[in-house]
């Protein structure tokens, strides 16, 4: 494996990707100035690990981050920067791309959230199918503070778990919350202390990894398909939307607001 | 908005309707003998308040009480006086009205339910986009002892959000819950402290309405667009049951028995 | 009703049947090695006397076991002993019967669940309509420990009823819960304190079985329409995959090493 761990810190600069016995590790550490935001360079990343994992011998991925944020969603330094209509163009076809490649993948994936989750990336938690969550961890969706729509199928996905008045509350309402809320609200499978989650998360990892990857992947594959179809047009119907609202007006005015707040980038 | 609201004061009997800066408040204060209890008249002043509020400037509605009962629910003196066939196809007319009116709404509603929650008032909740409670709030189906059938989409939308097993024992067994539990079971997107709750729905109902109606909208339209398809039919379907049961011996007789019932109308 | 219950004492050997005063009780009792596990045999006499319980003047069904084991799920000692392939294909049938015959059993069925619900056990539970539980009840679905996909719709129930990231820790992670757990992800509707569970479930079947039938059967037929379809199709491809998977070498392997380690058949 050495040789394969090297070539991968070549081949990644956002991201970092260990192949362990049986599973695949992939953690967020991107060069952006929001910590771990998501732009197409860092997603381009991601996409091409997930094809990487998916047809290599690894059982299921383990994805979390480095650094104190989990994830600070969308890049809206990118957004707003050079040619805004091609930003805006170029960020929803990586989000398309990336929800997709989340949608389709074969094996199951792990996360572990160990700070704060932002806009997509509390989305594409709901598009995983463990999540685990120090108490540290927290969970915001400032779509509606952003004047734009939801993201990663999250108008699906949350509904569907939280229940659709507590969804709301978050999409439209921007609530923040704790791990413990997300727990008790279904987003999250368990909390763990915050200086222990990597020790109770990679054993439950290596765990699963043993169990046949046949019955693994049918598993998946029947859990999913019950609502495959949807979440695929639910991606394109958001994708456009997202598009649609980046490229207003009264959307670049809440990124730009958004961004000049010390108090949305600090955590 | 004084002209606004003086309109509004000749225009309705049953509720009243406030028209605050970017949103609509709407209040049930019904002349039923059960507390603000639905029959086609109310309903009728409902329906007319929100297509009111559909074209307005309003970026969302808030809908809550006066008096210490959020909403009795269909009201039954109106189902066993007069002409009772009758009585039943107008009263299964206005709720297929009423459940069309707040599945299609396109902007946000925010309920805030201060006191007892019965039948058809915990239904419409469940229609609601964001549902604050007052912990001294009460939330009870009374269907089964009433020998009916559920309302206002309440067999598709509350095992939905509940899970099937306590959605059942809420439907079937009509156990009565708490506020906690309501949020509990994610009925409910928070608990406040009775004296307080207005104080914290009223910014939180401000601060939403400061965002971009468009976006607001849009996330309504994604969010509901997954399942409205489905309400819609459940609506028809339900109130071809109702006017059926309604219009039963069995029915009728269950009717009378709980208005006869003391406990049944003090909460 | 003695001749009823004379009657029932000889037509069944793995079970117990009651006609009570307007419902109708089951109990598992299986002959089995490992306690209430589920074979051709013991699943012939669960449709058989539900069939029994649809046509006459019950109104609803409530369902439990004798001894300290609910159900150990699947018989797995079954599995593995003769022609195996043979084996495999009778455990199949007899599960889509199984699972068919609950989905469309058109009158509400209650669980009492006094111990551990294991596999199976778990899957029926998420099929029946209220479900409650003894403090000391468990709940465990080692599929991917037995290399096998998961049974009795539970590919689309948990997911529907826990919210993603919850049931698939149960499906694919193996995670054990006890009642409270159960009851907090929205499996259980309601906890009770073990030697007064069945005080208190009794009335509670008592009082519902005091409604109408019709309102009953009505009511059970509009909330289950809502995935009718979606159940019936997820039963077939679930059994045509557990076909597929208990004739693998990897499943057969796993099965043998579970039957091997006394702690899984200890509780």
């Amino acid at each position: 494996t050495s040789v394969r761990t090297t070539e991968c810190a070549f081949r990644y600069k956002q991201i970092v990707v260990k192949k362990c016995c049986r599973y695949t590790q992939v953690w967020l550490n991107t060069q952006t100035v929001m910590q771990n935001a998501l732009n197409p360079q860092v997603i381009q990343e991601m996409v091409s690990a997930l094809n990487s994992a998916k047809y290599d011998d690894s059982h299921l991925v383990l994805f979390s981050s480095l650094g104190n944020v989990f994830c600070s969603g969308t890049d809206l330094h990118f957004l707003v920067s050079g040619d805004r209509r091609m930003a805006a163009r170029q960020m929803a076809d990586s989000i398309r791309e990336l929800t997709k490649t989340f949608i389709t993948f074969p094996k199951p994936i792990i996360a572990a959230v160990s700070g704060a989750a932002v806009g997509l990336g509390v989305s594409l938690l709901a598009l995983c199918d463990v999540v685990y969550a120090s108490d540290k961890a927290s969970f915001h969706l400032p779509y509606s503070q952003l004047s734009q729509t939801p993201e990663g199928c999250s108008s699906f996905t949350l509904p569907l778990t939280l229940g659709l008045p507590s969804a709301n509350e978050l999409l439209y309402g921007g609530r923040k919350i704790t791990a413990m809320e997300a727990y008790q609200l279904g987003l999250v499978s368990q909390v763990f202390w915050p200086t222990l989650m990597m020790q109770e998360v990679i054993p439950r990892a290596q765990n699963m990894a043993t169990c046949s990857a046949k019955a693994l992947e049918a598993t998946k594959l029947l859990i999913r398909s019950h609502h495959r179809t949807k979440m695929e047009l639910t991606n394109e119907t958001e994708c456009n939307l997202l598009l649609e609202r980046w490229s207003s007006v009264d959307c670049q005015q809440a990124v730009e607001a958004y961004l000049s707040n010390e108090k949305n980038l600090s955590f």
